[in-house]
């Protein structure tokens, strides 16, 4: 597959808020997932359980993806606005970020995030 | 200054379509701009040559920046949308695009550019 259509798919995807089965069918098993503070996730489940513990916490009204952008032959980024309430708060808030996706043999092996100002 | 107060410094100064002030006063003398090809230009003076030939080549008539988008001690990202028209055709046209920063000493030692689709 292209980086396009690889790219496309997953913007397509999280636009219809199927954010898990990008993770489930276009990560590697390795794949690094960086936080916005550098702490890294290695590995596909463990990636995983940590946006299933992200996404336990909140209630996603909306999600809108831009993009995709890209560099090089390897690397794509997006930018996200997410819409939703915090369940420890009942706090209604627009979290914004950018992530930045390497893509090796059809599957992405690392995503780097960006996060917008104070509001994460 | 903090990595905050420099990224907002350049999206404050990019929303008022003040690009070029932004390159003067924040860019390293040994600056590294990466276009979406890979192809890397160095030195501020040339990074700033790149950019007039590309300012040169369109009528710019909005610029909205999105961010910054935090990532560890030293990067930020924006999501950049501009509204031109190429002059070479009277093509007007809307381009996005996320850049990628990396700050050391206050200033901007590398900008790493992530084009949309099929547009630039």
């Amino acid at each position: 597959m292209s980086l396009q259509t690889i790219a496309t798919r997953l913007v397509d995807l999280c636009n219809q808020g199927k954010n898990f089965d990008v993770m489930h069918t276009m990560y590697a098993p390795d794949i690094v997932s960086v936080e916005p503070t550098g702490q890294a996730t290695v590995g596909k489940s463990q990636v995983i359980e940590k946006s299933e513990r992200w996404a336990a916490g909140v209630t996603i009204h909306g999600e809108t993806v831009l993009g995709p952008f890209f560099h090089g032959a390897d690397q794509f980024a997006t930018q996200t606005t997410f819409d939703v309430t915090r369940k420890s708060t009942g706090e209604r808030v627009t979290l914004q970020e950018v992530t930045v996706y390497t893509v090796k043999d059809d599957l992405i092996t690392r995503e780097q995030f960006f996060f917008g100002g104070e509001t994460w």
